[in-house]
């Protein structure tokens, strides 16, 4: 192993006991679980869509602290199969109107909401007033509104609220955000970021307005919104906005592929897009005074890599993403620390994608602040 | 070698003679030089600065027909030392206010404008006047009517008129613009181009508004404006733009960088970005719907590369940029044909650069066409 290598594997341990000392600002948590180690939280998925099947259930067998412990589902042949696959006992199965009775169920410490973008409130709602943490796949919500109705049922249930931004627990991303806080090559002045796919079924959720709040840029460019601001350490003051439709059928509801620039206090500038349109966006580049660094791949499950004009090598062994972040906020619970994933982060995020969004329509830039 | 290479740049020998053959559309030339086998055109150098010392004189001798006859400077010591080093007979030497009289001069057939932006129509207009036709470098003008000028001189003149786009004489260049039209990758969809620099002389030229016209946007940004326009074949409908200013004493007159977006007939995007702030900004990635293909570094004198996601190869060698642009002037000279960088090409740019600052400077787009 290069050392070079080795003492950046070395920085992300450190940083991850630096941010385990880190004292609790976060949202008022009046009640909550004792430390006790060894302790593995029960997790419960609401919604066994793709990501809870393909990623979420696999995941939480690899975790430290977590286990699958029960699920929420509106379709009883799933909650069959996932019974039998995962050993889940009946009374630890639920349905979206029931939810609320996990209240009385000491299995579950956890709700892990995995439901389409427009039903994140309610969900996340029903788990605080049962009692239960809750971990909310990104986008947060579809209105800011309904971002600080999350936050406020958590705050007074006395429970922590995380978004699921498994970038943040990516070592290569984590990398890229030392190279830019530490100046390693100067100041920052411009960013380049995008992520999209060519979707494929018409009838998914995902292009449905009323239940995604939105297309591409909800669901996947708000990866790119989340590499300029989680790697830069700044908030955009300013975004402009263009996007287009050549596909007026598929697209009815939801944009096709949107491009958007967003400026930053310090001066750094930033260019992103996002697409369901077609393959091949998944990537960042940060230019700063003495050279450039960033990842293509970059937002994939596995195979990340990034790169340093400098020709170091920037690569670290893949890790399970949704793994370290669920061990994370566990970790975070049962040490009543903070997550550095808050509700209040994917509010941030959602204000600036209604930005964008309006920025485009308007054709007009649009400041925030 | 490769046997799609080998295809490959067979068919860059096929477009060069398909371009031979292509029937004279431009401005009308009422008076032409017989094609004479074999004839070298006496190019006149019109400003000695380093693009002319480092790049143009040493290119000239390497075309096969061209030759350097003469040059213009307001520098007599430069005169003696070009005198010397290039054999260049005193008649043929001139400076700013004696160009003119290359009017009976027949060893002078083309003048390379070579002169700060501000100055291209003075000295464009003084040479057709004086019959000669001209190749001007880019950005062609720092205004549209200065280029409508320029245009207009030349066409009374009979002369033809060019702009110094050396990249669409460059052969991964004219690669990527095949690829495009013919879709091998399919549609296009969006596309990313970025050409900057970091600048050192605080006191040079390009950083004087009345000289420039502009900061990197006009001098390098051109580039990326150019890639969008020669790969995709199309030009845009909207443009929206952001800039910065970090260093407002060195970047007093000009822009310090400048990102913008642009939306095109068939719904392609672009984003595109420039500076003189940093390095590192040299490439363009054009995405398609079956994959993407592009350079990096895409815009230097030596040294671009390809790539295709494919994983084919798309690489050639090395040419003269400045050689094979100044011979295929030549030869559309030579022959009666028109040149494929005409004054309106370099007049379409200026007017989207326009658009580009009133875009940022208003904050709202600006629409084109």
């Amino acid at each position: 192993m290069p050392k070079n290598l080795s003492s950046r594997r070395r920085f992300i341990k450190t940083t991850a006991l630096a941010a385990a000392g880190a004292p609790f600002f976060g949202g008022l948590v009046t009640k909550t679980f004792a430390a006790e180690p060894g302790r593995k939280l029960g997790f419960a998925l609401v919604g066994l869509g793709n990501l809870s099947t393909g990623q979420l259930a696999p995941a939480l067998q690899k975790t430290a602290n977590c286990r699958l412990a029960a699920i929420v589902t509106g379709t009883p042949a799933k909650a069959e199969k996932w019974k039998a696959q995962y050993g889940i006992p009946d009374k630890n199965i639920y349905n979206y109107d029931t939810m609320e009775r996990m209240a009385d169920n000491p299995d579950i410490d956890v709700v892990y909401v995995v439901t389409p973008n427009a039903l994140h409130a309610e969900h996340t709602i029903k788990a605080a007033r049962a009692g239960k943490h809750v971990l909310c796949e990104k986008p947060m919500e579809v209105s800011t509104a309904q971002c600080q109705a999350m936050i406020d049922a958590c705050k007074k249930a006395g429970r922590q609220l995380a978004i699921g931004y498994r970038c943040q627990f990516e070592p290569h991303h984590l990398e890229c955000a030392r190279l830019a806080r530490e100046k390693v090559f100067g100041d920052l002045r411009m960013m380049e970021a995008g992520f999209g796919f060519a979707i494929g079924d018409p009838n998914q959720w995902r292009l449905n307005h009323a239940l995604a709040g939105g297309g591409p840029l909800m669901d996947v460019g708000i990866y790119a919104l989340q590499a300029a601001r989680f790697v830069t350490g700044e908030e955009p003051i300013l975004v402009s906005a263009v996007e287009t439709k050549t596909d007026p059928v598929k697209f009815k509801d939801v944009e096709e592929s949107i491009t958007w620039e967003m400026k930053f206090p310090s001066g750094l500038l930033a260019r992103c897009s996002t697409t369901y349109k077609f393959p091949g966006l998944n990537n960042f580049t940060v230019y700063a005074d003495k050279g450039s660094f960033g990842m293509n791949p970059a937002f994939s499950y596995l195979g990340n890599r990034g790169f340093r004009s400098d020709g170091k090598e920037l690569r670290f062994d893949a890790v399970n993403q949704f793994a370290v972040e669920m061990d994370n906020f566990a970790q975070c619970i049962l040490n009543n620390r903070p997550t550095k994933v808050p509700g209040e982060e994917g509010l941030r995020d959602v204000r600036i994608m209604m930005a964008i969004y309006q920025a485009a329509r308007t054709g007009k830039s649009v400041k925030l602040g």
